[in-house]
């Protein structure tokens, strides 16, 4: 049986599985779950039996399900080591973990779905409050990232040295969002320079928004059609 | 020069590297960074300069700084093999790191200090749908595991056979959580038993909030002096 991700267009976390699997040439298929119609579908018993944490992604290779992206993401990077997305001294591979999640833990979570829906459903947070917040955060963690990114001879082409690897995959989805929400990012200089770098790669195209089969709508990187 | 801990006593995130430090019996010493006084002393241009993120934890071994629990387990996992935090086999290693994750990155960063200063001082949230809001998803995390651990025939003494890894290791601070905040517990006999056992071992005991050396209140688990 191929390779299967469940997955959502819009999903960072999803987002960063696909690059992976494209950058490592994993043949896959895509399973969509809608994370909003139908209650969210990720909350369906159905789906909640492969995956109890009711979020996507979830990886599903032979009997084995695997979900939380970066724990994927490293079970990819010991299966199929080549190319790699990780350094290979200890300490370059902690900077590079530390820098990922920067990003996986410290922006992500807090501005995830069901997290606004709480904010607006349970606490009355009104449309552009909660804007206010996921952007605070987004900010907050781009802030840190360019300090750390700004200044490092580790970094090349991309993150870490000439090759894509694990900060670039979740820097690039946490870059559709902040510039889906038309923030500026002109105060990132270091880490806008590494996010085009990595649109002009094919892993990082075919995984963005717009070429998922359950998209609907563009990539916020890429002016809309007239 | 001794490795270092920047830590403060009732970070989960600073728990964790407590905890993985005794287990693999590393020598060092704890540097108390307090999250709330001096306006959060994690914040302060000192501590940013060696961790932009300003959070707690950080590593300081020779000339390597190293932020991110997660991050600074993966290191010291490589840096130190023995006793192993992790399984053997990809799959199982995969596994061991989603379900750490569900807290990790799932549960704790929504929890944390700085997300629930922003709710009460920007968003006028009262302290209790402020701690509602922290049950919630502590509650969702704990569920979701249980449902995970509680049937699983890796579960031994530990969560993963009968050793303490990784997943103890995310575990046993996100109840100390509970129990402060006073949650019920009883939805989750695994995970209690679980916690149970860890909090027998030196190494957990050593690195909960009551034995730090900037501790302010007592362990939950254990009841106060008369």
């Amino acid at each position: 049986m191929k390779t299967q991700l469940y997955s959502f267009w819009r999903s960072s976390a999803a987002f960063r599985v696909r690059i992976a699997l494209n950058l490592k040439g994993v043949d896959h298929q895509i399973i969509p779950v809608h994370l909003l119609k139908n209650g969210g579908e990720q909350t369906s018993a159905h789906y909640a039996n492969k995956n109890p944490n009711r979020l996507v992604p979830l990886l599903i290779e032979g009997d084995h399900a695997i979900h939380q992206s970066l724990a994927i993401i490293e079970y990819l990077e010991e299966t199929y080591p080549n190319p790699p997305l990780l350094p290979k001294t200890a300490i370059d591979r902690a900077w590079v973990r530390a820098l990922a999640m920067d990003i996986a833990i410290d922006v992500h979570p807090i501005g995830n779905l069901r997290v606004l829906r709480y904010l607006m459903k349970n606490l009355g947070v009104s449309a552009e409050n909660k804007d206010a917040w996921s952007q605070h955060w987004i900010m907050l963690g781009l802030e840190s990232l360019e300090n750390q990114l700004g200044n490092d001879t580790r970094v090349g082409r991309f993150a870490y040295g000439d090759q894509p690897g694990l900060i670039d995959i979740c820097l690039v989805p946490q870059i559709f969002n902040a510039l889906s929400a038309k923030m500026d990012t002109a105060a990132y200089p270091t880490l806008m320079r590494i996010f085009d770098e990595c649109m002009t790669l094919p892993a990082f195209i075919n995984a963005s928004w717009e070429k998922q089969i359950d998209a609907e709508g563009l990539n916020p990187s890429i002016p809309p059609k007239e």
